[in-house]
């Protein structure tokens, strides 16, 4: 492949494209399962050393991709059985899961724009109680043990004139969450895993991925508290999906050898998607809700309840 | 080209393609001219033979394309002297222009897909004045001539289970317009035309034109009425583009020939936009919106002002 | 009461509100159940007489009102078992219930007001079959006796300029469906009953209800087919309230006679609505949709389901 | 007036609600002036000592109230006089205009309900600039001298479980901009001055104030940096319009003394506004923003133009 840049946000395709014609990556371990009862594929990717993580150009840290065929499937309402399978792999990442906890989650994206508003959808369907514990106590739920969840849409900064990052430092160091998710629209590689396909990883977002890339590093390191990245990719780079699709029918076809990213300098700042991207969006999104709702639930939450 | 399908919603493009290899086309005239005070490149194709209108894979009629450059550039507010100057291209195709008309205007496309959504927001803008001039006659506004301007979003076929041209069948029959306008966003073959062109026609809409091809025939002589479309490309399809990427690279470098739509079939039902698609939509449908207030303030309105 | 105008869309309350000091009213039928597995009380009001009609301010026909009061409290979702009870009271509406039909729903009112937006946001979340029944056949859902749904948002006469009888009677002519359900969110009297009731009723809409006035007569004898009206009252007419509030401080402490509406003019085109409305109508317009989901769905679908 | 809570987020029907029976209130300085050429009558409040602030129920600094009939009416688009002179009056307010200033818009409310919307939708119309400034330089806009402008809309509380003082807080520790400028809906005592008054204020917001009441103090002791208050009443508390209406019919018609709070429990936690709400507030918000916009342009800019 040379130095063509993979321009992918999932994990998995970037092992793949790296690995197409090796065997293993020293440094990488991954797990697969097949969850028979929902049809989900799990793989999980843990880059464990420095050099692989410059290898496969992802940050050292644990990546699980479910890859969900029903997700694209219209169901009544949504795909509880998804929300339950995805809340059980995101607890999985949650440090300290089993105590009480504070967690912030965060929409990331643009609600203007239909592929982008993956983040600010999910967070519309949260249960948000910390406002209400910390105001009336966890009585007010009948709970001896309770979450706090609060929720974020930062907007993005062709609107707001701020990093991403800036604006959530900020509101960490005031809220003190033990915890954030960050939820993000992604871009794939591949048509085949738009939509259908959901990224959860413990090393928070680096800058330069999402469709927007609108943000810096939204790390440990950088906000102070664990973050856990939850993506769904939702369009594909124009210009690498050209060049894929080039490359592809070239090394069947022809000889010849070339830069694709050079030829399509017209397609940079160009992203593709589904023309039913909005109906998607909108059952993708209340799957993700569902499944935080269900975790924050199962995080040791002690309630009465007749 | 051989039987490469051309998808393009623009005549303008149209011909480019099929006039590649030959000086004229036969039963097509071109008539081009700037219009320098506001940087407008207008050029007017117009299809006079069946022969012509076969060969161009376009009906018979007058396509007025405005190259605008500044369409795309942010302006305080809006670009008012492009809403002018599409006002008079406008006016210059409507029947009988001079008399009081009552016009109905159609915003096509899905307002929850933002590259889809230029109908709906362009009807968001209009100065409605139908239904106060039947309730409160023309004295309400001072005139003793006025226009009646209604609209309508009619929305898509995916939420409705109509088709439009069902929905305007009947809505025409009652509400009995004199004229129909319908906008709609397009699909440009060629990136760099995306949002910076106006194309008006008074040839109404075929089927499987548009964005999401959300309609079928939406003619005069399906109508009943004469129909002018308004568009604007703000997508490009997705196959296409990666089909004339390749051949241009192909007829440079290469000796192959090949059906560049056959190899990208997962591509189908896909279409790519630019990352700021939501500002551009913003302020192009604001620009039209006025363009169409202005053309219909000038169609023949006699009122007092003080 | 005198001439004192009840405002109100709810056959309930305008019963309530004459037979304050009488015992019975001369053809009108009231039948009183309680569905104590859901703990919604069921009012069935038959008004059988033209005398009745006039005495209640509404046409001839059968209203029911379900008061359920978890409808106001959150619920992870909806209220499933609300859906369930209500589609089961608007199939008992359904003339030929029991053979497949086409059925148009019209979601009334306007989207960018919140506490008018019931009927649009009904119609975001439906099961539309129109157009794949009919494109396909019922072989595409694996059914071989289906119905067909499709939808429509008019928009309201200030955007359109149209009164939406003209719309619907022209969509209606075009489209033939063999029943219209319009749903829209009402006005009620008393604060009392917002948001926790829900009225069906098999004589469609007069003009002058619903919160923004926003149609005129939508019934069987204008459209020509059968039509069953949904409503959620979600706002309170404020010279009502205050005129209400008003005589009853009077009664029990003065004892002057007035017209609450001539002291009241500044608070015409005025409503009043609770301060949550957006959370309200998000939760109810949701429970709704599911519910015309579940009467479709009984009415008649044969189906093979793995 | 004894106990009766005055209800209204304006200082001048605060003075006006107190001073109905005294000549002048010690420690309130007002100005009065008309703007012939906008028919805008300012009149600027004052509030100068510990004693009239407790009076006044308002924290100490100037309330500049401009009353301008033209903002109900719509216009070609908006009202660019009025835009312009709330920019010289908000300029007024702050302090060190003249110099650079790095300044942050607020929008506060709920986006989701109509009269709550003000404040988000002003910042949808703004000029950001702070980004573009801080990473190409002021070379980016041909300017020796520029602005920073920035925005957020950091939602409500039943959204994010946070005060938005906290979120504030965070995020101007992290942007250290000069100044805020903090947008919201404000509810005013009388449908009088609904919609066609703008308040700016340099004191800042104080808990409880507000269509959402959706904050706590945002003031320049809580958050370190000045604070601009820009408000328009976009809704009547229901209580307080109630009692006043039934006040005044008594002190007319009856010797009757009553506390009309207590007669109206079922008002609580609801408002009223009128049913154009969505035009209103479309309309009037994009005047605010054009005014914030020119304001800015003013601020001491220095840029070549051809």
């Amino acid at each position: 492949m040379g130095n063509f840049q993979v321009r992918t946000d999932l994990a998995l395709e970037a092992r793949e494209s790296i690995a197409e014609g090796t065997c293993t990556l020293r440094g990488v371990r991954v797990e697969e399962s097949y969850r028979e009862a929902e049809d989900i594929r799990v793989t999980k990717v843990v880059i464990e050393t420095k050099n692989a993580a410059k290898t496969m150009g992802k940050p050292m840290g644990v990546y699980i991709t479910m890859e969900a065929p029903a997700l694209v499937e219209p169901d009544e309402g949504y795909h509880r059985e998804i929300s339950e399978a995805f809340a059980e792999e995101l607890l999985g990442l949650v440090p300290d899961a089993g105590r009480e906890l504070s967690v912030l989650v965060v929409g990331l994206g643009n609600r203007d724009v239909t592929a982008d508003s993956l983040g600010p959808q999910v967070v519309d369907h949260l249960l948000i109680t910390r406002h209400v514990v910390r105001e009336f106590g966890k009585k007010a739920y009948n709970c001896s043990r309770m979450n706090q969840v609060s929720s974020l849409e930062p907007g993005v900064m062709a609107k707001t004139g701020m990093e991403t990052a800036e604006i959530l430092k900020g509101v960490v160091s005031q809220a003190c969450p033990d915890l954030l998710i960050v939820v993000d629209a992604l871009a794939a590689r591949s048509t085949k895993r738009l939509n259908r396909t959901i990224q959860i990883s413990n090393t928070g977002i680096q800058p330069g991925s999402g469709v927007g890339n609108h943000r810096n590093a939204l790390t440990e390191e950088e906000l102070g508290v664990p973050v856990i990245a939850v993506g769904v990719p939702t369009v594909v780079d124009a210009g690498t999906i050209v060049g894929d699709a080039l490359k592809k029918w070239m090394d069947d076809e022809t000889d010849n050898k070339f830069d694709a990213r050079l030829a399509f300098a017209e397609l940079n700042n160009m992203y593709m998607t589904g023309k039913d991207i909005d109906a998607v969006i909108k059952r993708v999104s209340f799957t993700l809700s569902e499944g935080i709702n269900i975790a924050m639930e199962k995080n040791n939450v002690v309630c009465d309840t007749e």
